[in-house]
């Protein structure tokens, strides 16, 4: 059983939006076991929705479309949707009650005619009410499959999709089991490992698949099963996995985690009730950034200074001056200082600190474009390690970002 | 003339990343006057791949494909364009020189078949040599359309689009002009603007189109012509935008600016020598990420101090503990404080601080979620702003940064 995406928009096509709903609805749909066949994005024109809304039930049981409902004469979706089912559209009650109560609540413009309308939805539809704008969510039943209709704004298609779709799915459908595995590798590059496990590779059952995932220096290997016998899938994952540990377990780091490495670290800080606080230069606040957005960080973040200049390197995080002269600030040892010093100027348990070089010019020292140095300070003392990291601006500091958090995660674990 | 872009690999299918590559590529060919008509995302698997580029060949002249070109079994996209074309892979001694010359430079590992084989291509393709990494680019021309195959890794991408293969565009057609005009606005939402302009809406010529982007609390109009005769295009947009000016100048903030605002308010700062520095709570560290992103940064950007906990805003920034214990740490008191001492003790010209609540649950305050303020402090004096920003954290935050940008920028241009 096979989705398939079609989100509505001319701004996803003169690309002045990033598509993100399409990976989100994959995601969830993966988890229940509904595997995506294809996304298509289209512009915002009746023949060309048309022609994707019949391709997509050609191949898919299951349809998906965002985008295209918003109140103005460019959103298309309802009409086109109509002449597809050869179906009207008819006022709904419940969705009018509650735009209006919206506008009430929320608007201080008056509710227009305009607005009304969006209470107007196909007669075939059944209404997915939407919580948190005017544009109700709309599911459409077509012999054994269904097509279902989002507003493409983020948040209200989430909502929808959360707390609307999935359960209707999951009540409408047997679903065939999906079992992914992810296995982490460090310090060879994706053909070496091909070479390597080219016999386990060349022998996979057919319901699992293997795929190469690299990302900043890193290898992922995702095993993907699926099948109707989840014993099946569980025992094959795990066959091919003992022969992959097999063959390449001195490079294994270990298994994906649950979330990402933010959401990991302030997991182990909670458990022991440990804090942290982060001093970064070339990162210009983006740990800091990254731990807060995992809801609940107020309980281990105690702050971070953000010490672009060296100024405030001196001033405010008291590293000595003749430090940074005599080895630069761009070195071990302001690293080292930096740490030690936001560790006890935020009375925290880990002091995270940053110094390097990002580019695109060369700043305050001389170090090369791509020069990073990282200190993790606990009462254990200080780790500071050197990387040379490319010479590209944004990859520099996402990569500084994640490795920071890769030696604070290891630290943490010491205790 | 339309161009199409099929994307290819199951992690985009499955949700795992998010495909940016699509924006970047329609938007870069939108300057030049080709438009996108359909973005396709499709698994990695031959048949679907070829069922892709026939239909996308029958509607487009120019087919981009990025993704599966990795040395590893699961990268099938050369293969495939062979048997598309009819056609054989070669090896090409320059592509195969420079993989030699990129593992002995920066791969520690040795060089290996599987690494060598990347520099096979099919004998119809010119070879696009990729700077950044050992997958080249090709380009495949078909009677008067062409293919264009790039590696999925955004930045080796990105390094091929802008320097070999829109000049190669530019070079081999004749493109028609497109002009766009967004102007923005504030303070209606999309179905009242659309309201008073109906008749301008009404009466558009057919050569320009009109889009409505809500975003922030803000709807940004976006007027597209495109024709043959640059002249009628500009004279078209400059009537329709007047029209619009008559209608609705009452809400009309301006016209896009280059960039976003972090590099605005950079060019602002940068051209009157200011400095700013940041007292970030509730925005974690986003405000300092978001100026640093901009190339040349420190120059105007001194540093910040994320104060996520109430201590901190004691101990470091210096808010009497009084202050908070009589208005709550959530205030116009709080941040106006804030944004002071910040600016004292960063020495900027310009302090920046937040203070609120983003939730989900209440933390060191009893304010609302969703209450905030934002204070900007200069030698003029303090201006602070309470906000209501919803109930979603992450939006809060978004918004939160993008209202304290957009302060920033009003107090720098009275200087």
């Amino acid at each position: 059983m096979f989705a398939e995406i079609i989100t509505i928009g001319d701004e996803i096509l003169i690309g002045q939006i990033i598509d993100t709903n399409s990976a989100f609805i994959a995601s969830e749909l993966n988890k229940i076991g509904i595997s995506v066949y294809q996304i298509t994005s289209v512009q915002d024109d009746k023949a060309h929705i048309l022609d994707a809304l019949k391709e997509a039930r050609s191949r898919a049981q299951i349809v998906f479309i965002t985008g295209g409902l918003g109140p103005t004469k460019d959103d298309i979706t309802k009409r086109t949707l109509c002449e597809f089912f050869d179906d009207t559209l008819i006022q709904n009650e419940e969705v009018l009650a509650h735009i209006e109560a919206l506008f009430k609540k929320y608007i201080s413009t008056p509710i227009s005619d305009v607005n009304r309308n969006q209470a107007l939805v196909p007669s075939k539809a059944q209404v997915l009410n939407n919580n948190f704008g005017t544009a109700p969510g709309m599911w459409i039943e077509d012999g054994d499959g269904v097509f279902i209709s989002m507003p493409g704004v983020p948040y209200e298609m989430k909502d929808l999709m959360t707390n609307k779709v999935l359960p209707k799915l999951v009540k409408k459908y047997k679903r065939p089991f999906i079992i992914h595995k992810t296995i982490m590798t460090y310090g060879l590059g994706e053909s070496a490992i091909a070479e390597r496990i080219a016999t386990v590779e060349d022998a996979l059952p057919s319901f699992i698949k293997l795929a190469y995932l690299p990302n900043l220096g890193k290898v992922r290997l995702r095993l993907t099963a699926k099948g109707k016998e989840k014993e099946v899938l569980e025992n094959g994952i795990k066959a091919v996995s003992s022969e992959l540990y097999e063959l390449i377990g001195d490079i294994i780091t270990g298994e994906e985690e649950e979330g990402t490495i933010e959401a990991v670290v302030g997991k182990l800080l909670t458990a022991r009730k440990l804090t942290m606080a982060t001093a970064e230069s070339f990162t210009g606040g983006k740990i800091a950034e990254q731990i807060t957005s995992v809801p609940g960080a107020s309980a281990y973040f105690v702050g971070s200074l953000v010490c672009y200049a060296s100024r405030t390197k001196v001033d405010l995080l008291k590293v000595p001056e003749n430090l940074i002269s005599k080895y630069s600030v761009v070195s071990a040892e302001v690293a080292a200082a930096m740490a030690n010093n936001i560790r006890e100027i935020m009375k925290a348990d880990f002091g995270v600190a940053t110094t390097g070089n990002a580019g695109p010019t060369k700043g305050d020292s001389d170090a090369p474009i791509g020069t990073v140095y990282i200190a993790i300070a606990s009462e254990n003392g200080v780790e500071v390690q050197k990387f040379s990291m490319g010479n590209h601006r944004t990859r520099i500091v996402q990569k500084g970002v994640h490795k920071a958090l890769e030696m604070l995660q290891k630290e943490i674990l010491k205790f």
